[in-house]
């Protein structure tokens, strides 16, 4: 795997050079993964191993992980300095204290995942090395992360389209009378087949239940004129995909067709002012400003995000958020508006921002019309 | 859903008198869903936007959530005092701050999640409430959780023998020739027909890979001979299960039919052994003396783990740790011993411990012969 295209090392090089530190410590999994190569499953599903990268200005990475699955890691990643330590036997962060202080950084400024390391094994690390300061560096992560390579642009972008074909497919197949949580059991299993390697979230929400977040869906049958909104979080290889599709059983009614229609239009305004320059505060007024024109009251505290390793990442459209938007950044683009009936409308689009406005990647915009599921 | 029958109370309130604590703080996805009812999926997507229950040594618990969802959250929980914040607009920890001062505990001591709430969100509760004692309850939601209600037993026993069927389907349903990638999506797809609702892990190991704990599955076809194993990790209804299993693609070699039959006696001895008051090192050694005496070395760093929320919980069966076990303590015992010629044989069981021995719930010494893939 070519680091350089996975990874925005000139960006990296630049923040961790204006930042002064001597070196910096990825320990999510998205940022171990993002700057080793290696995607460790384990990492979410025990939080206690942890694997960590010790970035320095200067000299080679080095990748610190449990003993137990070294040999996978060493297949994955491009780093060739490996430490491990023995679960149960030593703590991960008693091997960090060693490296850092190997390397001549105890006393020093290292950066590292404040947001990440638990309140724990941040004790654990000051009282190791007392005499080093410790900052926090999620936010130098995230704002290399969040401008993107070509090589990850196509990966975002065969993540969501597989997730979309997966979930129209399911649309496709699925019949009157069928469960809602059938109908969810058939988004799963076209996920599955089209390669997804996780699947994090898959939420159904229809007819009445439409308008909620994030409900469960139900052994109650599917009825006709139902609004159907299905949202999916799922991982190819390594790859996140966050989709939101929508559909009614039977056919769509002229109310259900023209507040579509009505989405649509916002929609296409709102992707239009993603551009390069604008402040993520300004694309949330843009959508809140769109609806209210239509008589629509925006009431969610976002109306998109940035989409990355994570999912849902750095910047958030919210009004609080004064950070410009940069080319290259991928941005998903989904306002939920809940229509008076109760029915929630979801309009999900995944776009690259550009200096001259974005580009639809993946998305409903992309969708001639409202699906049926007949 | 009555809360006596899914929560441990009166060990969590014998626990709680004894710590002399005023009120512990649930920050975990599990141990929110542990003291509430409420499984919320964002709490993993997106882990900045907290949720927590307060448990007050007297008086009636507390939700606090992030307004987006607050509907799908009451909808599925017993308590009736929810809180709320607004993303972005108010900090859940601040919230928190102010609920404990409402009720009188500025000063007291608290415990709360040390282990998973981040150093950042810790630094900024110690701000809000610089004369409280933050104590770590991690251990006392651990030991409440470790031994299980009926309710339990039964939703972790239906998650385990949902996996292993579906796991199973797809060893009977493989053929000769599909790649190890290809297998690996027909046992995904049986598990959502199976009604997963989230499938966090789904390692397929075969071949010359079968001795790596997490392998990614390849393009490569099976061949005859070849062992293939499986380890899923999948979440049935907020249960999640953790199943290994193996197959021989074509018909088991008199070399590994041995070994299967030799794990199998193994592990009949290390369940026997698995009983109330023997510790968990005891167990990790009674497994390393069986295979020994075979003349295996038995190299991996435990044996097993509790089962519960977390899917791989405390007790961990490991050399270090001297705990003991309890009734109703659900264990999985799974040793992975990797042959002379690299094969990695995992050896899966899910026991319910009690006073005599451990009761199979569902596993691979329920299953008369090593499944061949035709």
């Amino acid at each position: 795997m070519p680091r350089e295209n996975l990874m925005n090392v000139e960006e990296f090089e630049r923040e961790l050079s204006e930042s002064g530190l001597d070196a910096v410590v990825a320990v999510s999994p998205a940022n171990v993964f993002y700057t080793s190569g290696a995607a460790i499953p384990t990492l979410r599903s025990i939080p206690d191993r942890l694997a960590m990268t010790v970035l320095p200005i200067a000299g080679e990475t080095i990748l610190l992980t449990c003993a137990i699955g070294e040999k996978g890691v060493a297949a994955q990643t491009w780093i060739e300095d490996i430490r491990t330590y023995r679960e149960f036997a030593q703590s991960p962060i008693h091997l960090l204290a060693n490296v850092l202080r190997e390397k001549g950084w105890a006393g020093g400024r290292i950066g590292i995942e404040k947001k990440y390391l638990t309140g724990e094994y941040y004790g654990e690390l000051v009282e190791w090395l007392p005499d080093t300061r410790f900052e926090a560096c999620d936010d130098l992560f995230d704002r290399v992360r969040s401008t993107k390579t070509g090589g990850e642009i196509e990966r975002f972008r065969q993540a969501a389209v597989a997730t979309e074909r997966a979930v129209a497919e399911a649309f496709r197949e699925a019949t009157v009378g069928q469960t809602e949580r059938q109908l969810l059991e058939l988004v799963m299993a076209n996920l599955a087949a089209r390669g997804a390697c996780e699947i994090n979230t898959c939420i159904l929400a229809a007819a009445d239940q439409s308008g909620l977040v994030h409900p469960t869906a139900r052994d109650r049958s599917l009825q006709r004129g139902d609004l159907v909104r299905v949202r999916v979080e799922a991982v190819f290889d390594g790859y996140p995909s966050g989709v939101s599709r929508m559909a009614v059983v039977g056919a769509a009614s002229a109310a259900q067709k023209e507040m579509y229609d009505r989405g649509r239009t916002v929609q296409g305004t709102v992707i239009e002012g993603t551009r390069a320059g604008v402040r993520a505060c300004d694309v949330f007024e843009l959508c809140v400003r769109a609806w209210a024109k239509l008589g629509v009251e925006y009431r969610a505290p976002f109306v998109g995000h940035g989409v990355g390793l994570d999912g849902e990442e750095f910047p958030i459209l919210q009004p609080e958020n004064q950070a410009e938007l940069r080319a290259n950044m991928l941005i998903s683009i989904e306002p939920l508006i809940v229509a008076e009936n109760g029915e929630g409308y979801q309009f999900q689009d995944l776009v690259l921002v550009g200096e001259d406005g974005a580009k639809l990647l993946a998305g409903c915009s992309s969708v001639d019309d409202m699906l049926d599921i007949h």
